[in-house]
């Protein structure tokens, strides 16, 4: 059973991480593979930023699909990415935002979200967990203030601290019950705050790759039928002849 | 890992089939046992149905939480017993109801539920796929007219046909693009049916089992601050001292 | 007209207090007979203590169904016994929850709920708001610090002076025009507070017996086509045979 | 105990048959008198109707405040009557829709409204029934092609049929287990549509009535805090003294 | 290209403020005319100052129907004269309100309205908020505690004062990236508080004028099936007889 | 006042529509560009195809943004396009399914989208109804089994006709008064249809364009605070140095 964990961004930093934290809570016979693009922007943190490592993206999983069992993407967003990969494969993709909240579901009833930006990023969160219907589940969005690139020093103590401390007020001020790590470059930190807390802590990462097991261990895969069923193909202009490859899996 | 799967009705036929459909998708090295209540009601297919069967499955989980890493609780609704479970344990609990509705939105965009009774019914899933949120992914809720105990006959012809019939108008008609088998009594008749229609069939006890492996696996059980906390202790008019146990775990 | 108020804990003290705060507004011609289980937990705080209950609850139902006019349910919760209760009859069943709620809805725009327990309790009662569709209609849960058994003693000043207070911020800080008082255990300080404060003070008591009063003098009871039709029968396992009473009404 | 039904348009037949419907269902103690404004619209069926009516309801309403103990006004709609009527007095105002509704929701899970009109505006309905937080409650809104004051005609045996028809429609097709009659000029065709399908049938104009007295016999009425409290004085050019009323209850 | 701009109520003051405001937007071409009703209230603050000057306001529609391209009915509220207009016109009609909100939404993801008033009053304007399906993107509703009259003196330096204090405090503190003006007495101010605050800032006169060009140089007007069909005549008592003219256009 | 209308896909015949499209409407004094990027697919039919379709069109606007007062982004969906090009400039941007809707919601209660593709690819749209808040105004999504592609040819009489069939069974079945054409290679069918239905139908590339021709005559952009914020800049990795300079605005 291998799985393939795309960090969409270029930071080797957090790709290293991500490998890391996905081999912590791999079962055995799973192997798991983190990989970033060859080009494009070292984190996301707007639409701008989302939409530059799309191309780049699509040609990793392109050129990888058939090696792998399962699919993370390893952006704690509701990504597009994860739309069109669910459409280039029969088999199972996951985000780590939707894979954190669902996982947080079947622990508690209320969890909040840890994350990276100032508060005025939190609305668009709370947009995506509306679209996932979710919304009446979350008890806050709390945000740390750090860009994205301050959690790779994420084993420096004060960034550390930072996360511990609003997932603290979330559990005490808010009501929450479990709390997510909003952010791919949180990845390693969540026993950490479990054991401090007492709740359960969630890493998009590490919940992808066991449900991804769960979903392959069951023999389930995306659906061709409906929302995901396969592009249908057109010619495209002046592009790579590879990315007619999804086109003709049709 | 050992697992328990409670049926809660005392269904011996069904119970049967549940200890075979969760074997069937099990890890290596998941124990899986199947048990259900020393009395109470053949079927559960009213409020009070599911009211005759709290108190023999509440005796069930106190004798036995010790014992497991993790809990089924395998009737596919929203039952009350679910969140008494979570209340009475620090370890992972999953309804088969929820387990394949977050299977179903990790595999596509809209799932039918294909179930038991006639459409009178209905109005109450729909009343549960709005409390967890997944209304707006649900294409259809369509029932088959036979009753839960029908089941017990699951491998006769004419409920199978009855059943696939069903899940193909779902596909067909109202664009499902995953179907989740909405009755533990229809344990087992997921692959034939995926293999039929060729979109991904979810059956509850299956996908519960395959989570709650993925959350042992990850060290996350339920959250004992906010909704599931510990239950708070008081007097017992003329009840079995056992009753007693969950309120000294607090 | 005769009405059975069921308190489904077994404190008398309660139950006392529950007989005579549903005397203080009856119609004259109205009989209500306030009662409790014969068995159980002495208070009702957690999904735990509402299973426990249950089944004596059920046989209070059965053995006196045919008595009364109409039922109220004396728990402030969407407790499944109502939906049971209405399975088992043809004659009004209200809860004082929702009874409390609809009465606060045709006096005002925006109720508040004032209750025992601490603000983690909070998230279960905009749970069954929204269930009844009514959260956007709440101007806030407030929660005392107070246990369900700290009320036996509310004719105590302190526990008084305690839900007027927070009573009194619903109004000035969260803008309601309406009280709830959260509990059957309140029954008696809905005039008091009414007088301190200006707004409408309701109890759920109260309220369900007017409101039973109202259908009953309507010539309407609880339908039995849909949700509600007699239970269905089956098999019982070691159960007393009073419990397939119910499904012979169909 | 008086209560003043208004029927805010001019139609003398509807005004009469309120009143006996009243007065069929009103406790013994309760005086109940219907009364429509002295000009204005025959029926309403329009926004523009609905706009018609309105002052010289209001002047019924100013001038007689004072000699009854709650309020009903008998148009089936969200009508701004119910709410400018509220600000007017501190006693209870209730619209036939709301009663009608939330009487529904005690006895069923799915009511369907049976109106007159096409299915052109059902949409509408539709909108006040998200407002009032009942859309899931709704199993339908059906139309009978009638004109309002075809009902004038209500004794006739044909228009009798057709809305029973719709009714029988309501729950055989779409699963209601309550039927609410959605004219007050339907006023009287209750019982003989309940005895013919077996569910509960509720009309408005009876509904109102009884909760009306359920909240007077509870010593509650209007709230005088937030969206209902007395209006702002202001000054009024070129009208009639009388409307100045309400600005001095202040 | 001539836009009639009706304010309901009968603020000379008022008038003249939202002509000046109407007319510093207008395209070349486009003729802008302010009126208000011969009688009724010096303001709109209630449910009963809003059916006062219903009657009046209908008078002056029908009289000047013929002679506009268009309509805004200039009090920022869902006022029921919105539609009703759209009844006796095929020309485009819009509120303020609407208008504010749909430019706010082109222009960011969270408005927040500042009105008069105080927070008494902001649950209503979130009811209409979620009637217009536009509540999620609302940061939030600031009131100033000024009644409507106070911005007859808007000029006053105080009263601007305290619009921008709230103004910013929606930006700095709710998160709103839009400002919305919530009163036709503020008309005037929008760019002020703009250059103030770095943000859009909405004024509903001017771009309600803005959007009703829009309209009528598409080509588009009111839907005359459905919702805003012509009204359905009928006989009206004792009332002048110019009100049937809208019947006849049917 | 120059508006840039940027049809994502490389369809050199939807681009010459678009763009006549647009002329046909602006005002005096508008100029209107019609482009499309210089690679990638010939229609967008699947997320696929819209992250092909991202890079080459984020080069067309970063290069020409100084040049033009708007941006209309021509696809009728909730490309992610729109949101990056709010981050990448302060004057308006709006695509053209927003455009369509708004315009819709103004003249009328209910609005059909008529479409492309099959009703397998309409919940993807109902999704997107959802986020704007307007699923509630939605009639239905009808589709027409057409591909985009198909559309090129739509000046065909068997398109046109087909077209023409959806959008008249919205209004003669569900009950939809405003037609919302649901497909840049729509653009131009609008009148048409319209003297046919009587009633208002809408092309998005013409609603944008004028709504945009509004936004800039009031004076307003989108709002730099928030959600829309210039995006922060970071290094990027082996890519043309021109998408750096979004990053520079900031």
């Amino acid at each position: 059973l291998k799985i393939l964990v795309l960090n969409p961004n270029t930071s080797e930093v957090f790709t290293a991480a991500i490998q890391a934290g996905a081999e912590r809570y791999r079962s055995i016979g799973t192997d798991v593979v983190a990989t970033s693009p060859s080009s494009g922007p070292r984190s996301i943190e707007s639409k701008y930023d989302q939409l530059l490592c799309a191309q780049p993206s699509l040609e990793v999983l392109i050129a990888r699909e058939a090696e792998f069992d399962g699919f993370v993407i390893a952006c704690f967003s509701d990504h597009p990415l994860i739309y069109a990969a669910r459409e280039m494969s029969s088999k199972p993709v996951l985000g780590i935002m939707e894979a954190a909240l669902y996982t947080a579901c079947m622990l508690g009833q209320r969890f909040s979200i840890v994350t990276t930006g100032s508060n005025k990023g939190s609305p668009g969160v709370w947009t995506v967990l509306r679209r996932y219907g979710l919304a009446d589940r979350c008890a806050s969005v709390r945000t740390t203030g750090l860009t994205v690139l301050d959690l790779e020093a994420a084993s420096d103590a004060k960034v550390r601290l930072r996360i511990l401390e609003e997932a603290r007020r979330a559990v005490d001020e808010d009501t929450a019950d479990v709390i997510c790590l909003g952010c791919a470059g949180m990845v390693g930190l969540d026993k950490e705050i479990q054991n401090e807390l007492g709740v359960p802590v969630i890493d998009g990462v590490a919940a992808a790759v066991k449900l991804v097991e769960a979903l392959v261990g069951y023999g389930v895969g995306t659906s061709k039928r409906g929302a995901y069923a396969w592009p249908h193909g057109k010619s495209l202009l002046n592009m790579n002849s590879l990315f007619e490859k999804p086109y003709a899996s049709n």
